[in-house]
């Protein structure tokens, strides 16, 4: 049976969960994979949570674990972009390789250490950097190594997409949805890092740049989150048939690749519709396979560190052994598809005041900019502002900032700024 | 650039996708995975599909292949379990890894066929083998390596998926819903294999044996198909708020592993009802990383092509190299849960004479069998039979054959023979 010594650093709700894996699953990882990995070190600035896992001695010194002869692979669990980058790099030109779950860390100094692994002939695994349980990275290594990518899109925060389908489920306001999900442990107290959508960007960068084999930096990223959106937006697009997730999307056409990250009217019959709660999922279209979706839990202690071990597993059987292929993190970078130039369908909802001629005055500026209407909803309202629900047909996302930036200046018919959510595109 | 030469026997319409593939994707394939995969033998007894596709001579001499020294890994895509079987075990006895996309072959001689790629020191992939371009057997064998599985379940032969969603939305009985599957290829004219689940039957029991790691003889699995389906299931089921789905189940307990085919009823917000259409899924559930789903396309040449060119580059790139782990596909064989023992909810629809007390008497031998009933539905009908449609809540699988069995003989009450669906069980 092969021999693995890994060291831990971070012991956190997902080094937690790993610790009690390792115990629990020793026989399935020996069983399975002929394979038996052992923990030599651990490091924690918080011993609490780990002391009653493991009878190895804790230190708080992060560094000296990625010194050790005896540690083949570094698991980094720290999080964050400070000591988790001093770690990993550490590690790396120490020759070992790495596991993951950071794509803060990754989507901001990955090329740098993806770089310094390749020249250190090690291997830097990622698996539960996205979407937790779900083995996407696999999947679109080795699962669709075959295929050509078109588009790539998911729900990769579970914390918004809890929040959301609360929203819907309750007819919650968004922040009883927030203070709840924080009650819950599945929003942090300082929310900002997934409620306004950057934690999905980490994500859908690195997913992007793996399925597209081009580096998508997440600087060139559009990032749009959540906290804007309000019931009546929730409601009236389920009247109209969808449902609004907050989703990464990525794809190419022959003028690069736009990746952004926004709310999204998606229509229910769709797949991505029907993933709810703190469940993640990403979707796939390619040119031979078609189309695909994965889906699983996307966050949670034991479901990350179970693809933290999968991970180690892989990397332990299958790496560092001659003859094999290392594997390739270091891309190109993306041209980057004009996003004005982008057609797009939209969901509008305008604020406006009571009187007579408001409908005419949207609708002609709309037309002007060479927007044209698929459907309109207003409601009877006894106050101010009165909600106008245009669904467009597709055009260019410049046409929409135009229109909506000339709606919005309309002080004698507009109450409050306009609130505008693409649909779905055609997948 | 690492260099692979492969063989391909067979070259049907997965062959030809493939053929296609290694053209067309060559730069994907180098780029991405540094390899440089060469088609250097072509061998199949129909060579006017693959003469437009390549260069080289066609064989039609398919052991040849398996014997040349320029053919490292040889590609099985004839199908069926005679020639099939030549095929795999000449080439693994050279010592050639073998890439497949044969459910059958492995179902029925995989237990042999893997020992003597382990004797050999070679590799038998079978990614294309079950679920066509989904990539589940990577899934189960990589990505959710550190799990322990409770239930894998799946939509797995997408010609009775079609049947049934065209019985659903064109309201058409099994035979015209049949004919148009045939019409459109979704079908072969001898549709025995896919409709009576012997397709579905050798998937989930490889997808079984993989994930439990213990072996599922195919003899030991119970399979029903959805020949005897009527529209009044259908429809019926979907107001009931269910939809009908032919799946492969198998689930362990402490009892052992339960193994099954059979049409059932899923609930509509469950991920598994919504898969429409040719696709295909496979569903599970862990401990560690609880739910989770992937679905795609499940037939085609290209998909399952792309399959085949996914497990090459995977086992290309990764094996037959120094220090790795040659990859476990020997199991002990599982003990069978009893199936009469198993707990279960089902639809049953009773086709009665129109005269008083048949619904009395029918409950009657239900509860003298300790089968309680959640819900009934009967309605008004010209013309017997008349339909009455009981949901049961859970019961003991051996209780309902009984039931069944007992009621079926009362000519006084029945008319024809009683439809029995499982429910899916709470997932």
């Amino acid at each position: 049976m092969k021999q693995i010594r890994i060291g831990l650093v971070g012991a956190g709700v997902v080094g937690s969960g790993l610790l009690q894996l390792l115990e629990k699953n020793k026989h399935i990882v020996q069983n399975r994979n002929n394979l038996d990995i052992q923990l030599t070190a651990v490091a924690t600035r918080t011993p609490k949570r780990a002391q009653p896992l493991t009878s190895l001695p804790i230190t708080s010194d992060v560094l000296s674990v990625t010194k050790r002869s005896d540690v083949d692979i570094v698991v980094e669990l720290i999080g964050g972009t400070t000591t988790a980058y001093d770690v990993v790099l550490s590690a790396l030109k120490n020759k070992k390789s790495v596991i993951t779950a950071n794509k803060a860390l990754l989507s901001e100094k990955g090329e740098e250490l993806f770089r310094i692994a390749k020249e250190n002939g090690v291997e830097l695994g990622y698996e539960a950097a996205v979407a937790g349980s779900i083995p996407i990275i696999r999947t679109l290594r080795d699962g669709l190594a075959s295929c050509e990518f078109e588009v790539i899109c998911g729900i990769l925060n579970g914390t918004t997409n809890f929040i959301l389908s609360q929203m819907e489920s309750e007819n919650w306001d968004y922040s009883t949805a927030l203070k709840k999900a924080q009650e819950l442990g599945f929003a942090e107290a300082d929310p900002t890092f997934d409620v306004e959508g950057i934690d999905a960007a980490h994500k859908i960068s690195l997913l992007s740049s793996l399925a597209f084999q081009e580096k998508v930096s997440f600087s060139d990223l559009q990032v749009e989150g959540i906290s804007k959106l309000q019931s009546v937006d929730i409601s009236a697009s389920k009247n109209l048939g969808y449902r609004i997730k907050l989703l990464g999307i990525s794809k190419r056409s022959s003028a690069g690749i736009l990746t952004k990250v926004h709310p999204t009217l998606v229509p229910l019959n769709h797949p991505l519709a029907n993933v709810m709660k703190e469940s993640n999922a990403v979707f796939y279209k390619t040119v031979e396979a078609g189309t695909g979706m994965i889906t699983g839990k996307g966050a949670g202690g034991l479901p990350t560190a179970s693809a933290v071990l999968s991970d180690l597993i892989y990397y332990s059987s299958r790496f560092g052994v001659a003859g094999s292929i290392p594997e390739n993190n270091i891309f190109p970078k993306s041209k980057k598809s004009p996003e004005k130039e982008n057609e797009a369908r939209y969901y509008l909802r305008f604020s406006t005041l009571d009187k007579p001629g408001v409908l005419a005055e949207i609708a002609a500026i709309l037309g002007k900019n060479g927007i044209s209407i698929a459907s309109v909803q207003q409601k009877e309202s006894e106050k101010e502002p009165v909600n106008v629900i245009v669904v467009t047909h597709s055009a260019k996302e410049g046409n929409f900032e135009t229109s909506i930036s000339e709606i919005d200046q309309m002080s004698s018919i507009i109450k409050e700024k306009t609130v505008a959510i693409r649909l779905l595109e055609n997948l």
